[in-house]
């Protein structure tokens, strides 16, 4: 299934994608919203994979209609850094011994097609296209054989938007340059995890005002899906409706020979995943 | 005012603590939560008030009662990293030229005196007493003549859990070892800012097991609470109900004499800051 959230900024209501790729069907009947709680529980999916398949589901005018971030409520969002092999090398860092943490804020999470503020003073904005895993069940120091998959609800394209300079340059940790405001766009849609056989064989791509910037494999991840959500829950508790983004394959600004192509109010970026569909984003100052 | 959350996790109702330092007041009548909401809301705090004035809010029976954390639904924790000149000192690190900032999920935080959990294959849990600044309204790019201040709904003790070897040992940022289940401790209570006059003039203690260990004052914070605020808003976005520790001061177990005094299952852990109430956690094992 295809779950995702249409209607104004804090107030979506929750959405099926019809299998013709084409038709909205209002899910509000079924389900208060697309969030944890209905992720988490097996009997609801099944209500509503069975409502749509007996073609239950009221369609809604698409027409206009804003799509939101595909999870409401999201409880935090861990990133992990340098996790492609052709993007290690093109920053320059050797690939990492073991998976790079780092957070974004949920309240940086907009929708697909949203605008993204360049934040004010912002010399090095940066695009960064990623595969992002929902959780569906509470994930906790994940034992060796357990298979970490079966606590992933779905996946979803996601952005994650960067300032290079405030990530790089300004001492610290990374985060201060991956949590300005509207910095991870999300969406359009969950696709449930029965739809995606294997996570390690989805193309990405993204573009800037049309030029191809990134076409890479979540084959080159280094540390595939399922360790990192394994490795991930033995530092932290992964819950329902939390997202992990499982880094960006080679192609980004800071990887071009100088000048830098960085972002800047005007800009286009446009984002796919094979099977997850696709982003757009007009940039503007904040 | 002093407000705070009661009852079993997950089921808090707000309360306050009366003048008298020992009788709870139920607010449930007057506020849903102790909330982001209700912190941004100067109306409903004004009511809160007057009800307390008037001695219109029932007691509470305190005995056996749980304190939760003293906010609900918090959006984000933003830390502030080697704040104290005697911390950064005795972690033989530079005082930064600007704030170290990382973050610790939302879903870390805890009451003031529930069981902390030492993660499985930890051999270096560290303890930090912290000032907690809670957000009373939105923060976005605070201009240099603006009090950032004003935009603080008050404080509250919080203890950042840490764990070094994840912290520092294991590749990539911090936020490895500062997010385990249970790493943030906060409360007793919130304490509104008119009741909190000079943020830099507050002494904060910790003790092991009854042994003082933390003894410093937010007088030796390198970046005083309103430049943080300010600071922390150029990057991102302040939202009602976000937390910030503000660093903690010398005396960690990191900075001890080998064998340093990590934190096992059995010790116990008290903190307090001077007007802002006391913890005490047991650690157990994860």
């Amino acid at each position: 299934m295809k779950l995702l959230r249409v209607g104004a900024a804090g107030a979506e209501r929750p959405a099926l994608l019809d299998e013709d790729g084409t038709t909205l069907r209002d899910l509000s009947g079924l389900a208060a919203d697309v969030d944890g709680e209905l992720l988490a529980d097996p009997d609801a999916l099944a209500r509503v994979r069975q409502a749509a398949a007996g073609g239950e589901l009221p369609a809604l005018d698409a027409a206009g209609l804003r799509i939101g971030p595909p999870v409401a409520r999201i409880g935090k969002v861990v990133c992990i850094g340098l996790n492609y092999h052709d993007h290690a090398a093109e920053t320059g860092a050797e690939p990492p011994a073991e998976p790079v943490v780092f957070f974004k804020a949920a309240d940086t999470v907009v929708g697909p097609h949203d605008v993204v503020l360049v934040p004010r003073r912002s010399r090095k904005t940066d695009w960064e296209a990623e595969l992002a895993v929902v959780i569906g069940r509470t994930a906790r120091y994940l034992a060796d054989d357990e298979d970490p998959l079966s606590y992933v609800a779905g996946y979803a394209v996601s952005h994650d938007v960067s300032e290079r300079e405030f990530q790089l340059e300004r001492g610290g940790t990374w985060d201060k340059g991956k949590n300005c405001e509207t910095f991870n766009p999300l969406g359009p849609w969950l696709v449930t995890a029965d739809e995606v056989p294997d996570p390690q064989a989805l193309s990405l791509r993204l573009w800037v005002n049309g030029r191809l910037r990134q076409d890479g494999s979540t084959a080159d991840q280094i540390f595939p899906v399922a360790d990192v959500v394994r490795y991930v829950s033995r530092f932290m508790t992964l819950y329902p409706g939390d997202v992990i983004n499982t880094g960006t394959p080679a192609g980004v600004a800071l990887g071009q020979p100088e000048p830098k192509p960085f972002l800047r109010a005007g800009d286009v970026v446009e984002l796919e995943i094979q099977g997850l569909g696709r982003q757009r984003q007009e940039f503007k100052d904040a």
